[in-house]
């Protein structure tokens, strides 16, 4: 386990109190609305959306009420994401009231585990004897290993362990059912997420058998016998969902060849990026090479060959899953927001064993384009699907794209993504920053202050930023007395131009910068004032010519953010323009628009319908007509009703 | 009954004997190849294709043997639609030992018949006490039609009665069965096709009732209260093929209101293109203002907002559909071969109560590049989907696009697209001319002699052509004596440019061109010669600005044949091509090519992802390098093996 000494240090939330022009809204907006509104979905209050039925599971399984269980076999998830979200929330912003209906929530969720520390409502109320016999679809280890990761944030928040003595037990009962010892199942769920839940349920308690069981987990996968393969056949081939099948996808699961021997990103995207994120975390943990080597090619192919600009991943709705490389339409895409917070745990994860800009410049990217663009700006309404192109009167008629809603939803039946997000948003805190023994990592620019413990003394970091709308960046410290040690700040890999002054004095930081990281190494005191700006210029995006859906056009960034023209700021039919890359182009923040955004402008050539007449086809082109276009941060799409919005605009 | 005295006279194709350089190849294969291949198949004699049991059915249903139905509800139509080929290959083409086999099978056919005269080996082996209780998805009378249509042509080549007797008892029976009077259902079928096969019965035999029954069917389509809806729910809403459901969807049949209320086409495009053939019939038959309107509302919404510009039609495999006006994808497309077959009988429909050039424009480009696309060279190989844009390991990995295939397929479970390939070709006679009392229509340019009779004698027109590679083509006629006629030629939508002598002599046709046509009127001699050449250009093709999937591009065309890009010619990723419309195109014959072609040749421009190194996303254009490009006929397409196709192509 010697790689563990290597480890960069993880920040928990609760060290990390953001202030942020940008991500104190968010907060705010998740814990005033979103954690309420998901806390009334959860107990079937929403009005003219799908009954959630996740608590009445509970009740009913704890023996409080009677009843069938409703929604899907892993519906407890969404109580123990929502539990989770709340426990990152109180960290930072304790609300008594909060925490007392959420114990209440957790005596529910403990009065329905079993005697033998068995927690699941699915197959205690409707299937008890079933247990274990459908690992392939029934998410037993996954709703486990969401509870694990409730009960740990929950206890890192509040100190409580009523849940974390829960997930122990519960965590000790499936120690004693998988393994490779003889008598238990050399298993593992079709649904990863109980891998990386258990390497977290490791670093709080220091239990090593819950690092063994992620490992094996891990390595048993894709083994052969096949497990899930020898499961179905045990159950004559039956699918859950489904019935009768004639064959099972395990690539689906990941698990149609050992993990180590995984070369390219397949199925699910969800469960792929769950997994990758738990054997970084325990390559991370263990020092394991080969499983680092895995991390690091599987890494290489998203990044390099099948993420979308916005960061999102999964190019089909079939399987929500990856399809191949360069196979990224923009049109039936998938990219789930669950997908994207994965990626953002993925690269968290590759980032805190090696401090390399490329995985905070994905982690960046997801965050800001699809994870943010996930959530509407009222908190109430959400994407499942994250388009790049979007054309609303074929998403209602063709059925190839009946899955790309051209609006947030209220909810959904499989309502996986909204307590996703708030997770992630509540728990921000935790990717800002990471240490070592004498080094702070700036990751992210968000405004925040952090302690983070450095040469064995608490160090306190202010940031102030105008980031994402501006790359000026502020760093102060509170320290015990000055003190020596490494600052090391992020330079964004899509920044051309920054410039760094320390108490006003321009420093050339050419020669301090490794990997996306300038190493400023000096004794700080308290008056020390460090200015970072990484300027933000608009930049024309190309693809790889490899990738099809984007030839002949090309995306505006500015910062993290990725752009896109919508039909409100650009009249109908998006697909009619040409932006003209060679004329000025310029960004400018609007105060009014969608409660205030940097906008892009520019020049843009327009194919005209009006005098084309009748014939869908002539063998002449279409007058063009010159006009300005707005550009807006994609994360915000969709705000202002249906219309038609793209990404990638052809190039004049 | 006014208007049927106005329509144009169809030519049988017993009268026109096809000797031409493209067509008589094509002719050939299915004499040689296609109908034997297609008995083989009928018979489950192809190694390796899936079998199709459509003989057994019959022989199980007439009682010769014992077994269970196997195949497709629907599988009679496949021995139906080889009948009706055959029927037509005999009429040019006597076949003593072709014959023999077919009467066998008729033969068979005939004692598959029920006393009462109903015939479906379906029902007959597997449900008899379920006749006409679920129309929505039985095909039943969908069956019907097809045989009534084998039965027809069968008599026309051979004078042989026995089909004939089977489908006029079958008619009769249905007439028995279905009708507005009281005690008969008033129903149709989900599937039209017997709505067409009766006006042929009915032009046939002269018996009013199989008229009556035909505009019965069309008139009740979509009335209130809907029958289909009924009959779902009193088969406790039912779905034969998914089992229950909880809605019915009344457009996929365009059954969801009655059919002069229909303005935009919907729903199955198979379907809809029979029906409407089938309403062109009845409106040219009986003078029916009120459903002749309808049909130029639904041919102009196909024509100007959803057709392909290879005439395919069917924007989703999800039912085989038409989605919305200007939705029209070229990669994840249906465009199914038997769509683009009914494309074909509408447009003559159309084209026989009014000769106007659109109509026989649309019949052309349909023909010359969908239908002929959809069989290989070899006559064993088909496409059921026919895309316009094609990446073949994405049509292997991404299910959004499973439907479509890279190269043709030896056979299909549900086959009807290969016979109906089969009995086009082979009918193609009928759809080169028309005539009124004193006028021949020459509606398609194909080498052939055919007799007409005009005003009451018989006129021999005998013509030569280089269509489809160039478009001169000759005329003389043999005449009982000097005549005095009209001979209306067609002047096709996409030339800009022709040159008309008689006897060598130019004349000035502007004044003599209506409609698409140019009328000639003068006394014709066997000593007349008429030449008649429509300059074949290379045309650069643009579409509506309203489509949306073809925005910054062109297809290429030249005469009646839409071209594209293959791999095999151009390299892989057609996408990265963009070619440069401003520089000299050069169409050349390459006898080598494909058994010989004219091909486009040109300039364009490459980007080039050689030097583009790993990252997916850069803020620079990729280098771009030149080259020339090959386009190929698009019905040529993938005869080389698996590899990017596209038709539409960037514009430099």
């Amino acid at each position: 386990m010697e790689k563990s000494k290597e480890l960069l240090q993880t920040i928990s939330p609760k060290e990390v109190h953001i202030q942020d022009e940008f991500w104190s809204g968010y907060n705010k907006l998740v814990r005033e609305v979103v954690i309420p509104y998901q806390y009334d979905a959860l107990h079937d209050r929403i009005a003219d959306a799908e009954p959630s039925h996740a608590i009445k599971n509970f009740e009913i399984a704890a023996g409080r009420s009677e009843g069938e269980f409703h929604g899907f076999v892993f519906q407890d998830t969404d109580v123990a994401k929502w539990i989770e979200a709340v426990g990152y929330s109180l960290m930072t912003h304790p609300d008594p009231e909060l925490e007392r209906i959420t114990d209440e929530v957790i005596q529910l969720v403990s009065e329905a585990q079993g005697e033998d520390g068995y927690l699941n409502t699915y197959f205690t109320i409707k299937e008890p004897d079933k247990r274990w016999t459908n690992l392939a679809d029934c998410h037993e280890l996954y709703t486990a290993g969401h509870m694990i990761e409730a009960g740990v944030a929950y206890y890192q928040a509040t100190g409580k362990r009523q849940l974390l003595d829960v997930v122990c037990r519960l965590a000790d009962y499936i120690d004693t059912v998988f393994g490779p010892e003889e008598g238990k199942l050399r298993g593992y769920d079709g649904h990863q997420e109980i891998e990386l839940a258990l390497v977290k349920l490791y670093r709080l308690t220091g239990e090593e058998k819950y690092l063994r069981l992620s490992q094996f987990f891990i390595d048993e996968r894709g083994q052969q016998p096949n497990f899930l393969k020898q499961e179905w056949e045990n159950r004559d081939r039956i699918n859950f969902f489904v019935g009768k099948t004639d064959r099972i996808d395990l690539a689906y699961s990941q698990a149609h060849v050992p993990v180590r021997e995984q070369k390219v990103a397949v199925g699910h995207a969800v469960r792929a990026v769950y997994m990758y994120t738990a054997m970084a975390d325990l390559a991370g943990q263990t020092g394991d090479e080969s499983l680092y080597e895995a991390c690091k090619t599987l890494w290489n192919n998203i990044v390099h060959k099948q993420m979308y600009v916005t960061g999102g991943i999964g190019s089909t709705h079939h399987g929500e899953a990856f399809t191949i490389d360069y196979d990224l339409p923009n049109d039936t895409v998938y990219s789930e927001t669950c997908a994207a917070v994965g990626m953002v745990f993925f690269a968290h994860r590759m980032l805190q064993i090696q401090p390399r800009g490329e995985y905070a410049d994905v982690l960046e990217r997801a965050l800001y384009n699809t994870v943010t663009g996930g959530m509407s700006q009222d908190g109430k309404h959400y994407f499942y699907v994250n388009p790049l192109e979007v054309w609303p009167a074929a998403c209602h008629h063709n059925p190839d794209k009946h899955h790309v809603k051209p609006v947030r939803q209220k909810w959904f039946g499989c309502s996986c993504c909204p307590p996703n997000v708030a997770r992630l948003i509540t728990s921000l805190g935790q990717y800002i920053y990471s240490s070592d023994e004498d080094t702070i990592y700036t990751h992210l620019y968000v405004g925040a202050s952090a302690d983070l413990p450095i040469g064995g003394r608490n160090v306190r970091i202010q940031q102030e930023t105008g980031y994402p709308w501006n790359g000026a960046s502020r760093f102060t410290f509170t320290l015990e007395k000055p003190q020596s040690f490494t600052l090391a700040l992020r330079l964004p890999g899509w920044c051309k131009q920054a410039a760094l002054t320390i108490n006003g004095e321009t420093v050339q930081y050419a020669s301090l910068l490794r990997d996306g990281y300038v190493y400023i190494q000096r004794e700080w005191s308290d008056d020390d004032v460090v200015e970072w700006n990484v300027e933000m210029d608009v930049q024309v995006i190309h693809a790889n010519p490899k990738l099809r859906a984007t030839a002949g056009k090309v995306a505006l960034q500015r910062g993290p953010l990725v752009y896109c023209l919508e039909q409100a700021d650009n009249g109908e039919l998006i697909a009619a323009l040409q932006i003209e890359t060679d004329q000025p182009m310029t960004a400018r923040f609007d105060e009014t628009l969608l409660g205030g955004c940097t906008i892009i402008e520019g020049s843009a050539i327009r194919e005209q319908e009006q005098n084309w007449g009748e014939a869908l086809y002539q063998d002449h082109a279409p007058e063009q007509t010159r006009q300005s276009f707005t550009a807006i941060p994609y994360f915000m799409w969709g705000n202002r009703g249906e219309g038609d919005m793209a990404v990638w605009i052809r190039k004049a």
